[in-house]
Order: structure tokens, then C-alpha cells, then sequence
């Protein structure tokens, strides 16, 4: 199976991204990784590998670039090359840490929906206190969502929790701003009863309160609150740890404290650190595309590109097809 | 001035409402209390006060009442007749910690809305890492909004900032999923050029990351966002407060770490709890509106009570009522 892989995408390339190649290469013995970028860029930290072709490319996508725009004009990018490779058949899935909107674009422009599919969907995995996680779409592939939209996520995200995750009969829940049905706002009440009928194991409506404890492998919701919710999150642990600190440097009895507990803070820090999770899937497309975190590490390079094959090794683009295809034969 | 306060409502009435109205009236010189509620059940608790009048109800609106038929059919319930104290004007404004559904209906149906606003708000103040907070609107008194119902929110957001917050030229944002003019879902984008033109500060779109940090002192999103927002904030702060107990009851060596800074912990718990800011006022009623929190103790009624003394003389409806009225004859 062939990989490409954006190398010049995220704040950490090409070096994080060609580590992160590498230690897969040698991770996964059934893959192979097409790497597309700047050569005279990549080629300081370049290994030799038999699995490992380097492809040219003299664009990349800036953080900046208006995404449709860029995906259209710069047709040597990195990012765009990676994706018609997929397009082309030359690549089973692809991976790139680059600019969320633009690779959005490259998936929806270059690689294809689904047919049947409406709206793609971006779908990282979350973390949970007790680690394990849980699956959210979408997180901003789309500001505005329909009910029918709430649905195709549904079982795109069900299925990958299955297949990916392995987790059998994955509870999906509809993000609201109450358990009781009837609660939320038009689109979450039209949506209640379309998720309802699919054909996934749904268990109703689930607040946002709820999510860090597991409160469903799958949570559906519109890209705007997806969005909104995912930096709530970020920015609320990221006070939390600068006001621990503040309490960490209060005194000297409170920095004897922090020495004590340094490492299993460390160890907190990284359980809230959703890059150990991979990379984010952009569903509905017809093959994998997984977008890796902006900061990503050669470790969560790693993880997208198990992620990645892991999609590919379980075909579930080609399930999503198959299911979206018999829903709207009925 | 005449404050009606709700003895029934929140998880710890009559006591705790009682213990906040008592202090309350140490506090504030210059008002009086009359308190609604089952006067057996709230003897025990009350200590003759001059300018404490109690006013025994027979019914009581229970946390799980559907709220605009409980408010319709339990016309002798103690959240009932303090709104209607309060539309007959022998009150000056209202505070309760009951069901917020029910007090939202109580004061659309009983208090009223002032002419020209079209959906009253849910606006509490939540904390940042500074300890100066920002006021929130609406966390959830309507689901859906309308471009216009954000502008008008701004409006009495920005009032109320200035009146009873003491802040000149408050910073007004739009809570969006990116800070450039043209992000967002339609909602957002089309009250992004209604709040540029609004009679307010407008900072532009603001994200929901850097709420905690200050970054707005008046923030604008639908009731559905607001809602789900801060439960995002609620659920990921206790979140870190489950893992970092189970970080110092790891060893001897963390239980002894956390000896060191259990008051310091203490402390930063209490600076994110909100309660400390007073209750929610429900704006764009033709009086003030106050809920309490469920979980409010004898201090957060206190604070509460406060806040609606305050609301009541700086004239914040008032003013409101002559902004929208401005607006309205434009």
C-alpha cells in the first residue's frame, strides 16, 4: 500500500514530517511512502529507504493561503500533488499536517466525495480522562449543517469507530444543549429523529459537559459547534496550565510541590494531547485524507500515517460507499 | 428599593436563600426583601429583620416542571409571585435560583419584555484567569437566533458592562470559529456587520479559546453556542480537577505534593467558579431578573441580590429600554 505524504505542511517541516516517514517505514512493513516536497528542502534529513520515494514539487500551501484559491493555482503544491496522486490511483491515502482549509479543498476538489455523500466532515479523536477517547464530527469541514448532513456524519463516524478503533456497536451521541429529547435547536431536533432511524447504535442527545468522560464514541454536530466546542476545550486546559503554574511559583513550599508531582503533570499534559491520537480523518472522500495536527511531531506524523493505513487497510471508504449507497436506494 | 426574592428555588432552599437574603440586608442599607416561599418550611431558618417581609405561597415550581405550563397552572408559586410583585411594582426587580427554564417564562410572561427587544437574554459573567470576568449573552434563553437578536444582545450587554461592571467603552466581540471578518456560519457572518454598526465598541470576532483570557468584556453568540460553551468550559475544568486528584493520590511522594498546596488548589477552584460573579440576569425584561445558580449557597445570593440592587440603581433596563427605542424610531 502506498502513502503520500505532504512534506512541506505544519510548523515542524519538512524535519518532524520526514522523522515521522521514516519511523513508519520502519513501524509498518506493508507501506509504502510517497513523500512530496521541496528536495533541496527534505533532502538534509532524508534517509535512503527501499519504501521511501521522494517526489519534487516546486509549490508548497502557505498557513495564509485563501484555501480554494491556492488549491486551484498552485498546482505544483506539495499538498495538491500528494492529493492527485490519490486521485490518480498512485496512492491509497494521504497525510498532511499543512493548512486545514486548503486540505479540505484538495479533498473535496482533487480526491472526490463520495457519491451520495453531501458534506464532507473533518473528524479528529478527542481525548477522554480515562484515555480512551472518542470520535467528533464535524469540526469545522462545514460551518452550516441540514439534519441529513448530522446523519451522513453519523454513519461515517460509526463506521470508522468501528473499523479503526475497533469498537463494536459504537455509541453515538448527538451533541446538545440537554439529554431530554425535544431539547435544542432546530437543526439538533430535526436531526434527533434522522439519527434515530440510521443505522447506527444511537443513544440519544449528549452535552458537551460530558465528552472528557466518555460519554459516546461518536458526537455528532455541525461544524460551527464542533469548532467552537474543540477550541472551548483547548483553551480552557490551556488556562488551567497557566493558572497551575501560577499556583506552582506561588512560594517556595509550592515549587518543593511541583518538584514532586513534575513528571506526572507531564504525564496529564500529554493524556489531554489529542496529536497521540492522529490525525484528524476528513470523511466522505473517496479515499482517506487525514490531516495531522499544525504542530505535529514526528510521533504524530506516526500516528496519522498508521491512522491512514489503518482506513485503507479496512476499507472504510469503500464501507461508508456501500452503506450511503443502500441508504439512498430505499 | 424593594428586592422579591424566590425562597423555594435551588438546591439548597430554603437555608442557604434565607442565610444570602439576611446578609444581604446587613450589607445593603437601602433595601428591603420580601421573600416568596412555604413559610413553615422556611421558619426554622428566618431571623426577624425589619426590612424583611415574608409572603408564604402555597406552591412551588420543581426543578423538572415543564416551565411555561408550570409557570401558567401554579399561579400561588413562590417564583410566580415574585415575578408578579415585580410587574405589579412592589418590587423593583427579582432574584431566584429555581428552575431556569421556569424563571425565563416567569419573566417573559409575568415581568415582560420591553418593547422593541425581541428575545430577552441569559447573561451571566464567567470568570477569566485575571480574576475580572466578562458577561456572556445568550447562554441559552433561545436556542436560535437572528442576526438582529445578537445585535440587540450586544446592546444590553454593553449597558449592562458599563452600568454594573464600571467598565467604560466595554469591548464587545462575536463569539465566531475565526477572527477575520467573513469566518463563520451565516448566523455569525450577517451579525458581523449589524454589531459594526450598532451603537457599541465592536472588537470584531473573538474565539472561544481566549474567552478565559480576557479577550472580550462582553461576548455575543445564540443561545445554543453560549449553552454549549459553557458546559464545554464546566466539563473540561472538572475534568482537570478529576485528573489532577488522581495525579497527587498517586504516591506518598504526590500525597505529600498536594499537602504543600491544597489551599493554593482551593484557590484557583474558587477563581473559576462563577457563582462568585453573581447570578445570570435575564436582560431585556422590564425589570431586573436575576437567577441564581442551582447550586447557590448563602454568598452567591448574596452576590445575586447585589447584582440586582445594582442593575436597579443604574437604571440598566431603563437605558435599554431608550437604546432600542432610539434604534427602533432610526
Amino acid at each position: 500500500m502506498i502513502i503520500a505524504v505532504d512534506g512541506m505542511g505544519g510548523d515542524h517541516a519538512p524535519k518532524e514530517i520526514i522523522d515521522g516517514v521514516i519511523e513508519s517505514l520502519h513501524a509498518f512493513e506493508d507501506i509504502h511512502i510517497h513523500i512530496y516536497g521541496d528536495e533541496s528542502q527534505m533532502a538534509p534529513y532524508i534517509k535512503h529507504h527501499d519504501r521511501l520515494k521522494v517526489i519534487h514539487c516546486s509549490e508548497m500551501i502557505e498557513p495564509d493561503d485563501e484555501p480554494v484559491r491556492a488549491i486551484r493555482r498552485k498546482k505544483d503544491a506539495s499538498m495538491v500533488r500528494m492529493a492527485q496522486a490519490v486521485k490518480d490511483g498512485e496512492a491509497a491515502a494521504c497525510v498532511s499536517a499543512g493548512n486545514t482549509g486548503a486540505l479540505m479543498a484538495a479533498g473535496l476538489f482533487v480526491v472526490g466525495r463520495i457519491e451520495g455523500i453531501e458534506r464532507p466532515a473533518l473528524a479528529p479523536t478527542l481525548p477522554t480522562i480515562d484515555g480512551s477517547g472518542f470520535v467528533m464530527l464535524d469540526l469545522g469541514a462545514n460551518a452550516d449543517a441540514k439534519p441529513s448532513h448530522l446523519s451522513q456524519y453519523a454513519v461515517m463516524g460509526s463506521i470508522y469507530a468501528e473499523k479503526v478503533r475497533g469498537i463494536e456497536q459504537p455509541r453515538v451521541g448527538l451533541l446538545n444543549i440537554g439529554t431530554e429529547e425535544g431539547k435544542g435547536n432546530e437543526l439538533t431536533k430535526a436531526a434527533f429523529q434522522l439519527l434515530t432511524d440510521a443505522p447506527i447504535n444511537f443513544i440519544g442527545n449528549v452535552e458537551s459537559r460530558d465528552l472528557l468522560n466518555g460519554i459516546a464514541d461518536v458526537v455528532i454536530t455541525d461544524g460551527f459547534t464542533g469548532n467552537m466546542v474543540l477550541k472551548t476545550i483547548e483553551g480552557t486546559a490551556s488556562a488551567f496550565f497557566v493558572m497551575l503554574k501560577e499556583v506552582f511559583n506561588a512560594s517556595l513550599k509550592s515549587k518543593v510541590s511541583a518538584g514532586l508531582v513534575k513528571n506526572d503533570l507531564k504525564g496529564l499534559k500529554s493524556k489531554m494531547d489529542y496529536t497521540e491520537y492522529g490525525g484528524a480523518g476528513l470523511f466522505g472522500l473517496n479515499s482517506p485524507v487525514i490531516k495531522a495536527h499544525g504542530s505535529s511531531n514526528a510521533n504524530a506524523i506516526l500516528n496519522a500515517i498508521r491512522q491512514a493505513r489503518t482506513m485503507v487497510e479496512f476499507d472504510v471508504c469503500g464501507t461508508i460507499r456501500e452503506v450511503v449507497g443502500k441508504a439512498e436506494t430505499k
